[in-house]
């Protein structure tokens, strides 16, 4: 049974989780019928605010959006999570202990917790993402949480799109240094070094203090909020700094900034996309192949031939 | 003064050097004159046999590089040379010794050097490379050598790309591991384990002939040669593997298809260009810029955004 995207879409506004999910799904298949849902989703879009978490694997991403969303949810809030970590619980690649602690908010309607596959598409995902999230701020939920593994160029540009990214760390020699390294201090606006009961804690704040010195003044300064997910500890500090951070750019202004930029980017990736998929279209097939064998023969220039190839 | 793109492969086909040089700058510049000397030079091109030298920084490639022209200046065949290292001595990254060795080749009417920048636009440089090339080889160099620093992806490409890839290695824990991580090895029709006055070089040997059998069984084995190339030792034995290489490509008409995958690349790449320049063609300027404003306020949905950008 095929429902159509009109009725998806006013099922999710609704509150149907089914719909949800079953939108969420024909968004990141791309197609004619992806488009549509777009169409109908984008006019009710722009109320969530959406927080990015990455970090290392290990560093703890996912219990914290774990203790983010009970901290949410005690204010009464609805949460849409999208897990784009292949390490993490939500989308299946950890140990038992977290899947059965994630159990509690599985039976929370006011909790839509979706994982989204990265193998082998990562292009369509930075793409898919965007869409994901467009689905759940449709649905009315006014906080949107996109956890990413910040090892990839994809995965830190999906967390970087948020509205208020954390980047997460762990104490010990180097994190800090990695992190910089990937670019992750970058986008962070929050920084969290979480597992803050091990050695080396003191350290670590300060080499990113340091790091953060080193990057000039800017308008707001990344705080550096010291965590214990597992414990719970600093989980409220977390939260009030991105509220912070929240209304440090609603203030002047920067949100709307930010968001356009976002809109701009989503623009070029579609744009990107769509002449990617003419390339594969051109270089492929008997004709390409009949272009080939005559540049091969001398019987034609390399771009002669991409020329008569692109008029066809 | 501008010469016309017919004149200029004239006088190199005639052996001009300086239009050589000219002509290499004008299909590295691209546009409506790179394509017309590209296509005026094709039907000229096809006889040269391109060794392409890779490995990484400081593992002796522009050594190896400099005593293989000797080699192949001592029978009596010209050398064309493309250096893509930014840390060879041809483009100048390197010590004065090595300069200084590289001036008995600058006398040398028989040798034509060029560097080529690999600053800022790798892209255009897997573009730029073929067409260099293809000046020597209308201008009737039989032998061309391609340096390139095998770090990145594009640089890699390039050296893989050669009729013969030779990949440098040194003695030491992890080179050849190294080597094979960046996936030099996958490319490797002949393997040089420079610097083999060493310590490790037997290890090295033993790795190599190792992770070479991990690959499976192939119509070619990739020989690995040990030289000295600072002492000019081994560097007899690497032609020999070089021509033997050529002699087994040439003998069952892979060379044919070698060439037929490189023409097929190259017209993807071409195509590629074009449209990358037609996403930052669509993706820029006010109609742009008003497009992105409009999705932000909600007034039209992404995908009809590219729509209507792509129309105009």
């Amino acid at each position: 049974m095929k429902a159509d995207a009109a009725a998806l879409v006013e099922g999710a506004r609704a509150g149907d989780r089914g719909a949800v999910a079953r939108l969420i799904s024909l968004v990141e298949s791309g197609g004619p019928e992806a488009t549509e849902a777009v169409a109908r989703l984008h006019p009710h879009t722009g109320a969530a605010y959406t927080i990015g978490i990455t970090g290392a694997p290990g560093a703890g991403k996912s219990t914290i959006t774990d203790r983010l969303i009970a901290r949410i949810r005690r204010d009464g809030h609805e949460v849409g999570v999208l897990a784009i970590d292949p390490t993490s619980p939500f989308t299946g690649g950890a140990i038992l202990g977290d899947r059965v602690r994630m159990q509690e908010h599985a039976t929370d309607d006011g909790v839509f917790i979706r994982s989204m596959a990265t193998r082998g598409h990562l292009g369509g995902l930075a793409l898919a993402t965007p869409q994901a999230l467009r689905v759940l701020d449709a649905a009315g939920k006014p906080w949107l949480i996109v956890e990413t593994v910040g090892v990839g160029q994809v995965e830190v540009e999906i967390a970087g799109s948020a509205d208020t990214t954390v980047v997460v760390v762990t104490p010990g020699w180097g994190d800090g240094v990695q992190a910089a390294k990937a670019g992750l201090l970058e986008i962070a606006d929050v920084l969290v070094v979480n597992k803050a009961d091990r050695v080396g804690v003191d350290d670590t704040v300060r080499d990113l203090t340091q790091m953060l010195e080193l990057g000039g003044s800017r308008p707001w300064t990344p705080p550096i909020v010291q965590t214990v997910a597992t414990d719970n500890r600093g989980v409220d500090e977390l939260f009030d700094a991105i509220v912070a951070h929240r209304a440090f750019l609603e203030s002047d202004g920067q949100l709307a900034g930010r968001r356009a930029d976002r809109a701009r980017e989503e623009l070029r990736s579609i744009v990107g996309a769509r002449l990617a998929a003419q390339v594969g279209e051109v270089c492929s097939g008997p004709a390409f192949d009949a272009m080939v064998d005559r540049v091969v023969k001398r019987e034609i220039d390399p771009y002669a031939a991409v020329d008569a190839l692109v008029e066809d």
